[in-house]
C-alpha cells in the first residue's frame, strides 16, 4: 500500500551529481557549500533537468524576492511553507522547511507547532491571519473572495503581500505533490537542524 | 463576497505589453502570432516578471516535452489539465485549456465532458485510468501508493508516464491557485475555439 | 469502472418514440417541434412512463411557474440548474441547461462560468446570493437556517423566491441523480446551442 | 441560527384543508381515512398545489409500483427512505417513514437502527448491499460506476431493481431538501407508530 | 462488509455476570436494580476489567458531577450525548442515551429529533448553542477558538460549562469508537423507554 | 480567533502542585521523578480531580497493559498515539508522545514522520496496517467492518490486538479533544527529547 521501507530518496532513479548538467551541478554544489549537505530534492528532481530548472527558478522568485521592511519576512515565508505542506501531508517539505524555519526564527519549537496545528503556534495574530489565508489558497482556492483579502488588510497586509502568500502556497502545493509522487525522502540532517545550538557549517540553510 | 462583475482580467494591476521586460514581450508576441490574441494569463502574471519566467519555463517543461509514440499525447496532457482544473474550480484553466483540448483532439464535446465529470467523458479506459491517477495527485497526493502506480501499469503506462501525469497536475495545481488568487479572467475568444470549424488564424493554440 | 465509451444515451433500454404512451409521445413531439430535436432525457426516462409523467409535471411546476416582474427570471432559474448540477457532477443537466441558459440570457460565456465556479461568473451580487442559497440546499440542506433566508432578503428576495430557489435545486438534485444513475448522455446539439448566432429552428429551447 | 422553537409545521403558510383544490383535498382525506391523521407534508406542500400534485405523483410512481415477487418489497423501499433521509439530516422523512417501515416490517427497532448506522442494522447482507448502493446515489452519484451495479447483481438485484433503488433515493433527496427548506415538522403521531401493538385505526400507513 | 445479522451484543467474548470481578459485578447489579435490566455496555466492556473501571469512573465524573442550578442539567448532558453520538454513527449510544434523555426530559420526541438534526429539535436557543459547541468538539476540535467560547457566553454559559460540554463530548467520542469497534448492540428495552407511560421498575435510568 | 500568544499551559486555571489532592500529587511526583519534569497534562487536567483520576486510570489500562511477546510493543502503541493525534490536530499529544516514541523506538526521525504522513514513515508493512486500522477508528469508526479486521489478521494481529489498537485510538481521541478544548501547551522539554543522546535523568518517559 505504501512506499517500501527503504533509504531510497525517491521512487524514481536519482542521478549521480557527476551526471547532472553542469549548470544544475554548479547550483547544487553551491547549496552544499552553504548547507553542509545536498538536500535530496535537488537530486531527486534532477531526474528531469528542465523541470529542475523551472522549479528552482520558481522557488527563487517567490522565496528570495527582495522585500522591503514590513513585507513578509524570510521566517514568515517558511511558516507558510510548513503549515500548508503539513495540510498536504508532504513529509519532505515539512521536515526540510521546518529546519529552515527554526534557523530563521531562532525558535526551536515553532516548526513542530505549525505542522500539527497552526492555530496553537507561538505566533502573532497577524501571522495567524497570514496562515489562515494561505490555508484557504491551499485547500479551497475556488472560494477565495474579497472578504479574505479584507481580513489580511485588517492586519496591515497589502495586496502584494496577499500575492506573496498565495504564490508561496501555490509553488509549495506543486512541490508537495511532486514529493508525494516521488516518495521523496528528507535528509536525516534536517530533523535536528535548528533544535540545538548550530554547528559551524550550518550557518545558512537551503532546504528546497 | 466575490470578485466584482467586471471585465478586468485580474484583481492585480496588469501591465501594458509595452511595459513588460523585452524577453517576456517577445514570447508574448510569439503566442499572439500563433493564437491570434494574447491569452490573459500572460499579461496577468507579467505583474511579476520573475514568476512569469519560472511559470512559463515550467509549462514548457511539462507540456511540450518531446514524447516518443506511446507516451502521453498532447491531447491527453490537456485532458489532465481540464479535469484537474475543474476539480480546483479554476475558470481560467478550464476555459483556456478546454479550447486547446478541443483543437488538439478535434472533439468539440470533450472539454465540457471532462470539466463536469471525467467518468462520463468520451475517452478510453486507459485515459480514464490516467485521469483517476491525476485526480488523486490533485486531491489527495498524501495517500498516493504503489497500488496507484500499479493501476497505471495495467494500462501500459510507465513510471515516466506517471511522473508526467503527476507533474502536469502539480503545475496546474499551482496555476489554478494563482488564477483563483488573482481572479484571472479567460479571454472571451477561448469559449468558442474548437467548437466550430476553425478560422484561418487559429491554427495552433496556446492557452496558458 | 465507468460507463463504456459509447453513443448510447442511457445504461437502460430506450424506447422508440412509436412505442411510448400517446400522451408522452405527444409532449415529446411538441418539444421536438420547438427545439428541433428530442432531448435525450425525454427518451431515456420514458423507460418508465409513470415516472416520466411525474418528472415532467414537476419540471413544469418549478420552471414554468408564472412569475411576476421581480421574481426569478427564466434565465436565473437556469443559472440555478447549471450551478447545482455541476456541483452534483451531472453532465446531462449541465450541458443541456447550459444551452438553455445561453439562449435565455443571450450570454454565450455564462454557462461555462457557472459550471466551473459560480463565484467567478458574470452575474450580479443578487444572483450570487441566489446561487449561494441554492448551493446550500444542494450540498448541506440540513444546516439551512434563518441566516440563509436573511441573506436572501438583503438582496430583495422574498420567502417565495427562497422556495423557488430551493425547489428548483431539489428537483434537479433528483434529475442529476437519475442522469448519473442511467449514465444519460446529452444530445450533441446542446454543446453548441447559444454559442453562435442561432439557427432559425432553435428559437426556443427545452432541455429538461 | 435555526428555526424557532415552535409547533408550526412549516416556515411557510400552511393552507386550511378547506382551502386546498378539490383534487388535492380528496387525496388528503383519503390518506387521513387510512392513517387516522393528515401527515404534515401533505398540508405543508399544498402551499403550492402544482408542486404538490407532481410530488405525490412521483411518490406513487416509485413507492407503489407494482412489484413481482423477488423485487424490492415495500419494507425494503422504506429502508432506503430512512437510511438516505438520515444521511441528508431530514427529520420529517426519517420520523414519518421510520413509522411506516416499522409497520411494514413489523420490526420496531429497525428504523432507529437505519437512521443511525445502516451497517449495524438487523438486515440481510442483500439489504446492506441495497443500502450501500442507495447511499452512493444519495451522496456521490457522480461516481456511480459499473462496479456498483455489479455489486448489486452479486446479491440477485436486476438493473431494474437498481433503477428502483436509485429513483427512490433521488425522489427522497428532493423531499429531504424541501422538508429542510420549509423546516417541515413531523406529526407527533409518527414517533410512536409501529413501536407498540397497533391501534385499530392505524392498520395502514402513509407518511409522505 | 458489516457485522453479521445476529443478536450477539459484541464482536468480542462477553463474560457471564458470575465471572466478572466482584467490584464490577456489584456495580452492574446496582444498575440492574435501578434500570430493570443490564445495559449491554456493562457486559461488553467487562471483557477488559481495567478498562471497564476507568470507563465507568469517567462516565461518573462527567455525567453525575454535582451541578448547581444554572449549570448543565442532566437532560442537557444527555442531549449532548445523543447529538454527538449520532454524528459518530454510534447506534448503542444513540439508542441507550436517547432512552435516558426521554426519561429525564419527559419529552418522548426529543431523542429522535436530536439524532437526526439537532437544529430542528424542540430545544431552546441556549441549548442549540450548547450543541453547536459540542459538535465542534466532536468533529473539528483542532479549530476550537475564542469565538466558540464567546458564543457560549452569549447564552450565559461559563467556561466551566464549556469544559463540561467538551468533556462529555470527548468521553462519548471514546465510547462511540469502542461501541463501533465491538459492534455493541443496544438492549431491545431501550428503544421504547420513555416513549410510553413508564412501567414501575424503570423509574430511573442508566444507559451507559 | 485563536488562543492568545502565551506561555499559559491551559485556557483554564491550573492548580499548584501543593493544592491538588494527595493521591494525585503523589502520582504527579512519581512522574516528575521518572521524567525530570511534570508533563503539563497532569497539571492542566488536575483542575478537575475526578476526571484526572479516570483519565490516568484509562491511560494505564490501555498503554501499560501487560503484553506477551507478539502483542503490540510499547513503541507501537506510541505510534498509534502520534499518528491519530496528528489527524486530530492535537499539539500536546503529538509533541509529548512523539518524545516518548523516539525514546522507546530509539528512532529520532520516526515521530516527525508519523505526524506528517504515516504512509511515508520508516515502519514495517505490519505497522502500516496497524495505523490504517487506527486511522479508521479515529476518523470513520461508523464504517468499521469485518474487512478491516481481516486486513489486520493478514499481518498476524489477533482480535485482542484490534481492541488494543482501537482502545488506544479512542482514549487519545478523548485526550486530543480535551487538549484542544483547554489549549493545552506541551512542555518545552518534550520537543528535543529522544532527538539527541539522552541525559541521565530522562531514562524513562511519561508524557500522558
Amino acid at each position: 500500500m505504501n512506499a517500501p521501507l527503504t533509504s531510497a530518496i525517491s521512487r524514481y532513479p536519482v542521478p549521480q551529481l557527476a551526471d547532472v548538467p553542469a549548470d544544475i551541478r554548479e547550483k547544487i554544489l553551491a547549496v552544499q557549500e552553504k548547507t553542509g549537505f545536498v538536500p535530496n530534492v535537488f537530486l531527486a528532481l534532477a531526474h528531469r533537468p528542465e523541470e529542475w530548472r523551472a522549479f528552482v527558478a520558481y522557488l527563487d522568485a517567490v522565496m528570495n524576492r527582495d522585500t522591503a521592511p514590513g513585507r513578509l519576512s524570510k521566517g514568515e515565508k517558511e511558516m507558510i511553507v510548513v503549515a500548508t505542506s503539513a495540510a498536504n501531508g508532504c513529509l519532505y517539505c515539512v521536515v526540510s522547511h521546518g529546519a529552515i524555519l527554526r534557523i530563521y526564527e531562532k525558535k526551536p519549537l515553532l516548526a513542530d507547532q505549525l505542522a500539527v496545528n497552526y492555530r496553537k503556534a507561538d505566533i502573532t495574530p497577524r501571522q495567524t491571519a497570514m496562515l489562515a489565508f494561505a490555508m484557504k489558497v491551499c485547500l479551497d482556492s475556488a472560494a477565495l473572495a474579497e472578504a479574505d483579502f479584507a481580513a489580511l488588510r485588517e492586519h496591515g497586509f497589502t495586496s502584494e503581500d496577499a500575492w506573496d502568500i498565495g504564490a508561496i502556497t501555490a509553488v509549495f502545493g506543486l512541490s508537495n505533490r511532486m514529493a508525494n509522487l516521488t516518495a521523496m525522502r528528507p535528509n536525516d540532517e534536517f530533523y535536528l537542524m535548528g533544535r540545538v545550538p548550530k554547528s559551524p557549517n550550518a550557518t545558512r540553510a537551503s532546504g528546497a
